[in-house]
């Protein structure tokens, strides 16, 4: 890994691991080597012990562009005019989002700049997202003929339907504060505070239990998709494993004694 | 078509097709008459390749009041007391709202007065609304003995559940800057600056690719209701489509080559 | 019933029943013999002819601590561990937020203080909720090692995704008026009008038809959990039965007439 890679990565001793997009001369756009190398990022630190939370960030102006339109305009030569292609394409790119809600380590982005089409599809996936007061947000396919289908499922299960459908419909710009209010992000920073506070959001919950973390992460999608009563009985089932465990046994036990616990991931 | 026609339309050249209920007398309720009329002409303007976004207004201080009270209490005349009646407009009724979400074409509520009951329903059924300051909401049938059932169904998919239960367990109305913040309506606009406020709106929307707006706002409902995999599935299929058409080749090229779009459909 | 019950019970001539939690030495914490008493009161006013809505009130600085730790913790000493005794109280709290859910009666909660991981789902699951200015909430479970995975599938219910997901990873308090942003309570109160401002609510929504307030709460929650189309065919059948009832004869003919409606049921 080099500066010129496209994707940095820098682990911290707190267990939060930053994953910088670094293809600004793309407005770090999710070509296919992106997209290859984000999902294996993301999966590998899925897996690994010393992470415990992962800041998606990106250097430029953009934070992501979405697809690459050049690379997707390339694949038309193709005798099937692109289809092979497209559809390895985009079924890559649903896969690295999907990679994401089913990493048991939460994923925050931290958007300095522009986030567009599947760019906002990455921030809308994250579990968190902390925006700078300069970022803004758009799903601006249907400008270009191609409607952001993909970007939508992400986008329309964090906002309502007539603000996913005004962001659809319309291509506009969402500035950073509309996106809070809408529920796209969390919070918003000053653009000289965003990574502090990204990095101090990721910290905070690097500091807790990374199973009970990661138990409740892999529960709250589960139980999301379920009637409410197949939702309870999960979740109850999910609580009383959670309870066996001996990182509940020491939090609850420290709390009750007004002392720090120490997670045995520690 | 006259003035005194309970539904007009007026097409634009612009794609814009305006339908105003225009019975203000009744309030614009959804008489049998009335919902006959809309389904009616929403089903053809799907069809109709002129028309490219409908705007959905009213005349008078009323937007709609719902199902017309004294059509419904005339059918209790009946040997069954009604139910067959009921039954007819009820089903009628609910099939002019999933008449509006199946067209192909987005339809934007303009709402400069009252909208309450299925009037309600039809703006939280319309994939945008914009209202006037002047306008205001509510799901009062819980004061009549006749709970919004139906209303709810669509109010209840575009706000939270707390507000959904208070609109429908107090019946009260819900000014035009507190329905923007619950995600009922997109915009509020000055009275005066309502229609222009709309129709720029609904210009915007029609200045693109018809078939790429069509495309996505199918895909949009579809997926809404799917488990996040199946969605992921499905979307991916249909931008591997829409890349295939004619006018996302057109779009991005005219992108990359910084020219404006030419749509197959203008 | 005395004044060191742990469970008050008030009703009101105007058909309101206030519910008191009063374990304030243990903050109210959702204990198996308050998740006993709480789930019979809740059963009994279902039933009850003269209860028409509940409000779900507390003594003392917290609303609701949640799960009673020092009880969780002394199931420990099991030979299984604890498995049983998780199972059956995890069971036996989701059974009591289930029962809030399916009782015919309108519960809103009254919240002055802190409202903390199951307290919190509490508030979440009630149909409304009113909180002091001075009402914190929070799903800490996350800092003790034990993920407010219950909770969350209430929380879930009411916020948009990423507020959810702040709350539960982060454990941080939230106040009042960021809750009422989120969703998570309907109106915020001075806490010395607190009281004033829930039961003027609960009476006018006990000041309805107690048939048509049922009817429409049971379907509200039935069809929330169904694809459009069916919720469609499910609620205009709701409104047939509803229409065919004596109170919406009564209450459309007195709207009619321009006189106050008599219900069957007061």
């Amino acid at each position: 890994m080099s500066d010129t890679d496209i994707l940095l990565s820098e682990r911290h001793d707190t267990g939060v691991l930053r994953l910088t997009l670094n293809d600004g001369r793309r407005r770090n756009a999710l070509s296919e080597e992106m997209l290859s190398r984000l999902g294996t990022a993301i999966a590998e630190a899925g897996q690994d012990p010393a992470v415990r939370v992962i800041v998606l960030a990106a250097h430029g102006p953009a934070f992501c562009a979405g697809h690459d339109l050049k690379e997707l305009t390339a694949a038309r030569q193709a005798a099937d005019r692109g289809r092979e292609d497209f559809t390895r394409m985009m079924q890559s790119c649903a896969g690295v989002m999907q990679g994401i809600v089913a990493c048991p380590k939460p994923v925050i982005a931290e958007v300095a700049g522009i986030a567009t089409a599947a760019g906002c599809q990455l921030v809308a996936t994250c579990d968190l997202a902390v925006a700078s007061e300069e970022a803004r947000f758009s799903t601006p396919g249907v400008n270009i003929g191609l409607f952001c289908s993909t970007p939508m499922v992400a986008l329309s299960r964090n906002v309502t339907n007539k603000h996913a459908m005004e962001m659809l419909l319309t291509g506009d710009m969402i500035p950073a504060a509309r996106a809070a209010e809408m529920g796209l992000v969390n919070r918003v920073a000053a653009p000289e505070a965003l990574t502090e506070t990204t990095m101090a959001l990721a910290e905070q919950i690097a500091s807790k239990s990374i199973l009970t973390v990661s138990t409740g992460k892999r529960a709250y999608y589960a139980q999301r998709e379920m009637p409410l009563a197949e939702a309870y009985d999960y979740a109850a089932q999910v609580m009383v494993e959670n309870m066996l465990a001996r990182d509940a046994e020491e939090g609850i036990g420290a709390f009750i004694e007004k002392r720090a616990p120490q997670w045995e991931d520690h």
